[in-house]
Parts: C-alpha cells; sequence; structure tokens
C-alpha cells in the first residue's frame, strides 16, 4: 500500500514557472477563427475552441477569468448580493408559466429529453427559476429585499457564432436578481447597481470609456439602461456625450429623450461600442406571471417588484483582450492580468549564474505574494520576449549576463514600452 | 445621472448576519425528497431541488461545495495538476472516434442540436475532449509530463435520481488527466494521486473511514482502484482489514486477490460504503484511438500514457452531510463547515445590552478573520439553537443576559454536546 503524508508544501498558486504550463504560444489562430480577441487569446494560450462559440479555459484564461469574478463577486457583496448557483437544467412546464418555453419566442433555446421521459431546458436565463424557487423563501414584507446572484454558464444556441468569446454559444455570466417591496425601493437598488457596475468597469480599466446607455424602457419604465464600451470592433452604435457622460441607443434617439436629458443632437457623438452590462425593470409582471407575493402588515398579497442585472464575465475578458492590444499581443490592465510580473531570464555562456539568480528573485517574488510567471524555459531571447509581449503581462523583468554586470533588472513596461535598468529595490517600489 | 463613488467599504465576506441571510430553515422536507443528504439539505437551506437529481446551491451550501473544492484544488495543485475548465457542449464527432457517442455503449448522453444543424452532446466526462485538445500542445517528449485538472459540472441522464446529491444528473466534478511518456512515469503519478486523494479525504475528515479499495483492472492494468467510505446509506459493499488498512471490492474477492495481498477471506469485515473518488488507467488506448502521440528522441511516434482521477465534489458534500449528522441536524467537520462559529444572541428585556455585546463580539471576530454567522434574529431561543443545530457550524456561542452577569459567553460544541462558560480570551483561544 501506498503510505499516506499528511504534511505537505503550502500550494503557491500566485507563482508559476514557464516550463511547467503545457500551453504554447502560436504564431497563428486556427484558420476558422475571424474574432479578434479569439485569435489573440488562442494564440497565447488562454483559451482553446471546441467549436464555433464554445471556449475551453486554460490555465492562464482561467486566472483572468478568475480575477474579473472577483472584481464583480466584491462588488456585488459590497450592494448586499448573496451568491448563490443556480442549474443548467431547467423545467418546461415553469417557463411555460411565463410564455418562454416557445422557440418562437426564445430562439436560443437548447433543449433535450429526459431518459424517464419529458423534455427539459438548459440555462440561457435564470429569472424563472429564480422567481420560482423564491416563492419558497418569501412569504411577509419582513423577508424583502433580496439581491441574489451567481456566475452561472450560459448556453444558448446561436446561429451566428463568430465573435470568439465576445458572443458564444456557452458562456459565463453574472447575473443578479432583486426582490423588493415596491417601486420606490426597487428603484433605490437599481440605482446603487448602476453605481457597482461603473466602479466594476473602472476596477476592470474601461470605465473611462464605459456609458450607462439610455435604452427603449419596457412596460413598467420609460427607459431601461446598458453599459455600452467603446470598442472599434464593437457591434453596437451609441450617441455619446463626452462632457457630461450622457448616451443614448438608436432606439431611443428622439427629440423627446434628447429633451428629456437637455442635449442636444449635435452635440452628440456617433461611437462603435460593445454592450457590457445590461439591467432589466420587470416590475412585477414575472412575479405576477409565477404567483411570487408577499402579505403586507394588512395580510394582502402584493407581488413582488423583481429587476434582473447582468455582466458577461467571458464577453468582457474578450473585451479587454481586444480593446487593450497592440500588433505584438495582449496588453491586460493591472487588475486583471494573470500574473503581475513576467520574469525572463536570458541563458548565455555564463548561464548557472543567471538562472541562480533569476531563481533567486523568483523566489522572492513569490514570498511577497507578487504573481509572478517566470519563463525559465531554454530559448532565444527574441522567442522570449515575443512570447511575453503576446501573453500580455503587466511588468516585464529580465535577467542576463548584461543586468548582472550592471548590478539591476531590466523593467519593460508592457503598456507605454519604456524601459527601465532598476535595483530590486526599486522594483519593489513600483510594484 | 447616478454619480459614481468608488470608494467602498472592504468586503466581509467571512461574516453574516442570519437576517440578512434569504434562507429559512424548514421543518420538514419536500415529500418526494427521499435521500438523507438533500432532506437535511434542503432543511437547513444548503440546497434548493430543482428537479430530480438536479440541485441549485444557496449561500450556506455554496459556501461548503467551494471549501470543499478548495481542499481538493491545493492538493492537485501540490502534485502538479494545472488547473483549466473545459465545455458543457461537446462534439459528436469527436466522441465518435472512440466509439462512444452511441447510447448503446453510454447510457448517460444527455443530447441535443444546433440551430445551424448537427448534434452535440452534453459533457457527462471530458477525457476524450482534453485528450483531442492536448494534441495541440504535446509533440515532443520533452512536452511531458502534463497533469491538468477542472472542477466541472455534469449532465447525465440518469433513470434513477433518487439519492439526492450523491448521484445525480447535474452535479460538479473534479476530474484530473494524466499525459505521461510510458508506464513507469504512469504509474508513479498514479500512486502519487493515490497518496493525494488520502490527504484529501483526511482534510475533509474522512480520512480513518476511507479505504483505498482494489477493484477490476482492464486490459492495461490487474486492478484498478476506487476510495469507498463506510456510510450507513452507502450504494456499494467492501471487504476491509482495518488494521492493514485494505479493501477489496466484490469483483476481485477471490482467493488469487486475497493471496496476493497477504490476508485470508475470515480476517476481512464486510461493510457499506460509498465511493467518493476513482482513479483509471487508460494506458495508450484512448491516445491510440484518438490519435495523441508525442516524438522520442530518435523521432519516433508514441503513443501517450494516459490517467483519469476523479472527485465528486457536490457527491461528497452529501456523504459530509449523512455521515456527519444526528437527529438534531448537520454535525459539520470544521474544514468544510460554511462558517467557524455561529453566534446568537438571546434578547430579553434588557434587549440593547446584550444586542450591543453581540454586535460588539461579532466585529472582533470578523476583525480576526473568524468565519461568523451571526444570528440576530428577533426569534425564540429555542427556534434560534434548533436552527443552529440543523445548520451544524462546529462551535455555536451565546450572548444573553445571563452569560453577561457571568461576564463570561456560552460555548457549545455541535459535536460532543459539550456546553462550557468561557471568557472571551479563552473562546479565541479555543479558536
Amino acid at each position: 500500500m501506498v503510505a499516506i503524508f499528511l504534511s505537505r508544501a503550502a500550494p503557491k498558486k500566485s507563482a508559476m514557472k514557464q516550463s511547467h504550463l503545457f500551453t504554447k504560444t502560436r504564431k497563428e489562430a486556427p484558420t476558422d477563427e475571424v474574432a479578434q480577441n479569439a485569435k489573440l487569446l488562442i494564440r497565447a494560450g488562454y483559451i482553446h475552441k471546441e467549436m464555433a462559440g464554445v471556449y475551453a479555459y486554460l490555465p492562464l484564461g482561467l486566472r483572468v477569468q478568475n480575477k474579473i469574478k472577483q472584481i464583480v463577486r466584491e462588488e456585488m457583496d459590497a450592494i448586499g448580493g448573496q451568491e448563490l448557483i443556480m442549474t443548467a437544467l431547467q423545467s418546461k412546464e415553469l417557463w411555460e408559466k411565463t410564455k418562454r418555453w416557445s422557440d418562437e419566442v426564445v430562439d436560443v433555446w437548447f433543449k433535450t429529453n429526459l431518459k424517464t421521459g419529458g423534455e427539459v431546458g438548459l440555462g440561457w436565463s435564470h429569472e424563472e427559476p429564480i422567481a420560482e424557487m423564491m416563492k419558497g423563501y418569501i412569504s411577509s414584507f419582513r423577508d424583502l429585499p433580496i439581491f441574489v446572484y451567481q456566475f452561472q454558464t450560459k448556453l444558448r444556441n446561436e446561429v451566428r457564432a463568430k465573435s470568439g468569446i465576445l458572443r458564444g454559444r456557452e458562456f459565463v455570466m453574472k447575473d443578479m436578481y432583486s426582490f423588493c417591496l415596491d417601486e420606490a425601493d426597487h428603484t433605490a437598488f437599481y440605482n446603487r447597481t448602476i453605481d457597482a457596475y461603473m466602479r466594476v468597469y473602472h476596477r476592470l480599466g474601461i470605465g473611462e470609456d464605459t456609458f450607462v446607455t439610455f435604452a427603449a424602457g419596457g412596460a413598467f419604465t420609460k427607459f431601461s439602461h446598458e453599459f455600452q464600451t467603446i470598442a472599434e470592433t464593437g457591434e453596437d452604435v451609441i450617441y455619446i456625450h463626452r462632457a457630461k457622460k450622457i448616451a443614448v441607443n438608436k432606439e431611443v434617439l428622439n427629440d423627446e429623450t434628447l429633451k428629456n436629458l437637455g442635449v442636444s443632437r449635435s452635440e452628440l457623438e456617433e461611437v462603435k461600442t460593445a454592450e457590457v452590462g445590461n439591467i432589466f425593470n420587470f416590475g412585477t409582471q414575472k412575479s405576477e406571471d409565477l404567483g411570487l407575493s408577499y402579505k403586507n402588515e394588512k395580510g394582502e398579497a402584493i407581488p413582488v417588484w423583481m429587476g434582473s442585472y447582468g455582466i458577461g464575465i467571458t464577453r468582457v475578458m474578450g473585451l479587454l483582450a481586444e480593446k487593450f492590444s497592440d500588433e505584438k499581443g495582449i496588453v491586460w490592465p493591472e487588475s486583471v492580468a494573470p500574473f503581475r510580473v513576467h520574469l525572463v531570464s536570458i541563458v548565455g555562456a555564463n548561464g548557472e549564474a543567471v538562472k541562480k539568480e533569476a531563481e533567486k528573485l523568483y523566489q522572492t517574488l513569490t514570498d511577497k505574494g507578487i504573481e509572478v510567471l517566470y519563463d525559465d524555459r531554454d530559448l532565444r531571447p527574441g522567442e522570449k520576449f515575443a512570447d511575453s509581449d503576446l501573453i500580455g503581462i503587466p511588468t516585464r523583468v529580465v535577467i542576463s549576463e548584461k543586468t548582472m554586470k550592471e548590478g539591476k533588472l531590466e523593467i519593460k513596461d508592457r503598456k507605454t514600452g519604456t524601459v527601465s535598468m532598476l535595483s530590486e529595490s526599486d522594483l519593489f517600489k513600483l510594484l
């Protein structure tokens, strides 16, 4: 029998040697890939294309995805969100109650059959099951408000799946749902969520270019809101007032809206954008359809006010990869980069001393909790630098015979391209 | 427009007030639920039943699931595993290559249709897509070994789905895959994984009752191995030698095996168990079917040795809930409990002082990073204690007028039932 040892080295998740990473960069993306985000992410080893619109997330890609999730999670928690996880398999009978089972009403359903008989759907959205579940937890006015969210893999049977991870058949979404007593409480939370979303986008490095955009409302509200980020390859067009940070989409670009917002058509600039979030006010429609109500102080049954709030996690990752890239590769914002530092050793004739020095710095960075990818591979400098530019980690630190002679480190900022020679202590000040 | 505030309170994930938690406990489980694990977990508010074999994980349940994942993640990282995440949607053509697309060969497929034409499968397992993907990353002997793992939601079209989260139609599994040069390297990693798995079970509190169990081997190996945990409600039966910590399953309980292992039939004890992990040696069969090979130093193409290693994360959670429970509810092991401390305030006539004291302790626990659920609800003591026992957090701390008079805290150990009066500083020593 194999002996059991309970002691073990503490795992160091924040550091990795590139010789250990199984992915390799590629010069070319697959020929069937047309989206810029997917081309970059596949070439750099972040994702793998399983089929059109369906991508696996490899070690570097999962790190980026998790960092985006964590930023969103912190901001949802900060406004009172409670995290849970619903299911992929969904009940036909439930979606029939809101008349959304039919393929003519919802055109992205994947459906399948249970061996025991009967059809089930695969979750393209989760407001019906969450509202139905809440019937078990909401009975009195004392139970409200409730805000819940999840990071869920959504499955959507898209006809067009040519946008890489910007619009997939399988993708990760953060969807939050609010359950409130009345319109006033609902509106207050809706507005807090707008703030929280903008905090998310600022932390992701796209705050300046992201606009809360007025769009057509539904039965319960004059306007709805989208979050749109300026992007050359974006699918949408919006009209922005940069100074006032106001934006409208085409649906509502009319005299009445402009008057409401106090802007004139000539002040607006037409820009291409990608949607990075959307929020909906359901009013009491869905609650009435599903029978979700609470008892007020008089004992009367009142339908719950509901809202839903989405951020496409993998979509945002795709947008960041496209928006922050140059001809050499990706330029990740610090907040989502898979690692903070890319340590690169250039091993020449006097190889052992360089290796030892690089290994020492790798250890120091790791001990300080600075996330570092260490390119310890036995490759030509040009290849290592090209890989580093493609992968797009914010700060590259080179150790070579030359830097050792000077007693310094060569630091390159991926974003600006600036190269400087710094001492180790100056590097730590920079980080 | 809504103003954007970038400052925000640091989120305190490790602490929660029960008045804020949307779930409530229930006296009765749904009448259609027959599994003991699901009854307990539903009553305590950990999970929600979407349909037979399909459960959502509510805030408390997601916390437990994440703790189990984190233990498994640390141990997989410690043996060199690289985490990634594959996809739910899977290619028919790929599974046809290994002759496992047919429902007659694999009887748990969920299948669906793309709008653009063609059938796709929903991932019940991932060895085919992972092996196929590795063809893009393995070319030379220098690329091996590779160990990758994921936490994936598996979908299996089970006919029987009456075991709660022990065997579901939708569940979370950790599946790891190894890619090695040859049998010797494969066997070494296979044995390291057995050790890592046993470390996982020890950390989950079931190490003593979990047996590496000899089962029938395949084409490439005499035995395969299962990990079986003694459980009254288990579906399996194995034969254990407690002193030697050896076990065999029924398939291989014969004279030859007993002789090999150096034990006699009369020394073995028959016990009911639940499987908590399994490992497979694929040899080179799957690599040959899919064309996954590497070039050796002579430039010859050699098929890769593959293994797969599974732990059902949600299954383990169900087992723990069943195995560690009594007539009052769940008794979580410390390592996976949703919180370390359940702080309960008993507010009588002199309510404000007790509330203030409880709030202060809640803050102190939070500041010290001790995970605490604070039952601040305005309910009778009996209800609060019953809820606390049902939810099963390891240490209950009660603050009441009585405890305040004594200048102590009432501490109850959920496992032993022992009640003691401790000072605050003694409580922190205990924790």
